[in-house]
C-alpha cells in the first residue's frame, strides 16, 4: 500500500466540527476561529534523517528546511505564517551542539518570515533525528487559494525552475510567501498549490479537486539547470516533472489575466521566473503537447512514499 | 545533557512576534490572532514506539493516547480544543490495518471532545512508529490558566490519584477538559498545569514560574491503587510523586476559595476526587511535611528524558 492509498483510506473518516472551512486534502487546513476579517491556516510537516537530510547535512539547514517546507504550504494558500511549534525526536547520543544549530537555522528563517516559535516537544527516537513542525497562519477571508477552483480555460503558471532540487535547492529554497500574497491581492487565483512531489504528480491534485484536465506544453516546462546537469539516467524533462521538493508555486488564473499577470510579475518580481506552462481543459488527466502532437502524460508510475494528507 | 538542560539552552533564543501572548514554557502557547473575545492555544506532543507505547499496544489506544496528551495540555490552560494535525512516521513494512486502527482511536476521542482532525503528514521512520500531534484550542480572554500566577498563601489542589499510570491509565486517561473549564469559570485559578512527569518534578515548574515555594502534606497526596499495587522497589508514595503520565490537573487557588471549591466540586464532579495537598509559600522549592516534621523534598534526582519545552 503506498501513501496515497493509505491517505485515501484515512481521510474520509476524519472527525470534523463547525470551525473547519477546508479540512485535510489541501496544502493547509482552513479554520474559522472567529476573527472578523481572517481565517486561520494550519499545517504540519516532518523531516527525517536519512530521508529528507543526512547525518552530513549542516544542522542549520535541517532546521531551516523543516520550517521552510511548512512555510511553502502557507504560501500555497496565499497566507501569512504566524507561529510554529516543534517536535524534536532525538537519537541516542545526540550532540547538543547539533541540536542548537538546528534551532539556529530554524530561528533564523522564522525571523526572516515573521514567525514565532512558541513551543516544542523533545522526545527520543533512538535511531535517527526527526523534526516535525506545525505552523499556524492567517489569510484574509475570501482569499485562501485552494486546489479545487481551477476552471476550464484557465492558464496554468509555475514559478521558478523545476527538477534537480536534491542537488542543493531542497536545503536552500525560498518559500514563495510574498509572491503568493501579491498574486492573491492583485489577481483572481482559481487554484494554487506548492510543488513538493513533482509537477507531473502534484498537478493531478488540482485536477482531481477541481474536476478538470490540463494540457501542458512540453517546451514551456522550465527545466532547472540542476536537472539538466544531473548524471542520473532520468532525462532532464522527466526530472522536472517527477523530482520532489521544488517548492515552487503552481497556480491557475483566468486566461484573460495571463498577459497582464506576466507583465505585472516582471515588474514586481524581476528575479523570479514565472512561466505559463499550459491550460486547464474540460475532462481529466494531463495531456502533454509537443511538436509531434498531444498524448496523455505517462510518468511510468513514479510515486514516492513521503507525502501528506493535507 | 538532559532534556531540561537542552530546553534551557534552546528556549531563550526563540523567534517571537506580536501575536505571542505566552510563548514556550507553559502547557500551551497563547496567541492573539485577533478574535474579539478569545485567545488561541497551540500545542504539540509526540508518542514514540518503545517509549510511550509498545508494538503490543492496541493501536486504537496509541491514537487515543497521542491526542489525549495534547488535550490534557489544552485542559491545563482551561481551554477548549478545536483542531488537530497529525504527523505519522511509519516504520518499514507497517501494516495498513494498524494505521487505520490508530486513526480509529484518534478519531473516536476527537469526536468525544469536539476536535476536528484537519490534516496530516505521513512520512517514513524506518525503525519505529512515531505519532506527533499539534492541537489548536481557544480560551476566553483573561481566562487562560498559566503556570506563573501562584501566590503565597494559595491552596494547592490535584485531581484524581497519582502514580502507577504505566499499569494502564497512561492509555486510558481522561483529559480534564470539562473540569478545568468549570474551574476557570467559577473560581480564580492562580496557576494550573497538567501532570505529565510526576507531581514532585512538575510542581517545580509552577514554583519557578511563579517565584514561590510550596509545602506539601505527605499524608494528603492521593496515591493511586496502581501505585500501591506495583511490585517495583519504588515505594507507592515515591511513585505518586515521580511516576509520569498521571495527566491530572495541578492548580492553585486563593486559600479562601479552598472550602467553597471542595463543596462545589463534589456536587459538580462527584466521580472525580479533588484533593488539597498543601499550600504555596514564599521562598522556593518544595517542603514535605509529615508527622515527624518538615524537610525539603528530595527525589534522588529522578529525571526522565521525554518532556516538553511548552
Amino acid at each position: 500500500m503506498n501513501e496515497f492509498d493509505l491517505i485515501a483510506r484515512l481521510t474520509p473518516n476524519l472527525a470534523t466540527n463547525a470551525a473547519v472551512v477546508t479540512g485535510a486534502g489541501d496544502d493547509c487546513a482552513v479554520l474559522d476561529l472567529g476573527q472578523p476579517d481572517q481565517l486561520t491556516l494550519f499545517k504540519t510537516d516532518a523531516v527525517v534523517e536519512g530521508i529528507h537530510f543526512t547525518r552530513e547535512t549542516p544542522p542549520e539547514k535541517i532546521g531551516r528546511k523543516a520550517l521552510a517546507r511548512c512555510l511553502s504550504d502557507i504560501a500555497a494558500m496565499a497566507g501569512t505564517p504566524v507561529a510554529a511549534v516543534v517536535t524534536l525526536a532525538l537519537p541516542t547520543g545526540f550532540e547538543p551542539d547539533r541540536v542548537t544549530k538546528i534551532y539556529d537555522g530554524l530561528n533564523a528563517l522564522a525571523r526572516e518570515t515573521g514567525v514565532a516559535i512558541v513551543g516544542g516537544e523533545t522526545t527520543t527516537n533512538p535511531e535517527r533525528l526527526l523534526l516535525s513542525i506545525a505552523l499556524l497562519g492567517t489569510v484574509p477571508r475570501g482569499r485562501a487559494a485552494l486546489r479545487s477552483g481551477a476552471k476550464a480555460g484557465d492558464a496554468i503558471f509555475v514559478t521558478g525552475d523545476l527538477g534537480g532540487s536534491i542537488a542543493g535547492k531542497h536545503l536552500d529554497f525560498i518559500p514563495r510567501l510574498a509572491e503568493a500574497r501579491w498574486l492573491a491581492e492583485h489577481f483572481t487565483v482559481h487554484a494554487m498549490m506548492d510543488l513538493s512531489d513533482g509537477l507531473g504528480g502534484d498537478i493531478q491534485h488540482i485536477l482531481r479537486a477541481s474536476q478538470v484536465g490540463a494540457v501542458l506544453l512540453k517546451t514551456a516546462i522550465p527545466v532547472s539547470r540542476a536537472a539538466k546537469n544531473r548524471t542520473t539516467e532520468k532525462p532532464p524533462f522527466v526530472a522536472a516533472l517527477t523530482d520532489g521538493e521544488d517548492f515552487e508555486l503552481l497556480f491557475t488564473v483566468p486566461a484573460k489575466s495571463a498577459v497582464p499577470l506576466l507583465d505585472a510579475w516582471k515588474r514586481q518580481f524581476p528575479d523570479l521566473k514565472l512561466t505559463c506552462i499550459g491550460k486547464i481543459v474540460a475532462g481529466q488527466g494531463v495531456i502533454l503537447q509537443d511538436r509531434t502532437g498531444a498524448r496523455p502524460l505517462n510518468l511510468g508510475g513514479y510515486v514516492h512514499f513521503d507525502g501528506k494528507t493535507s
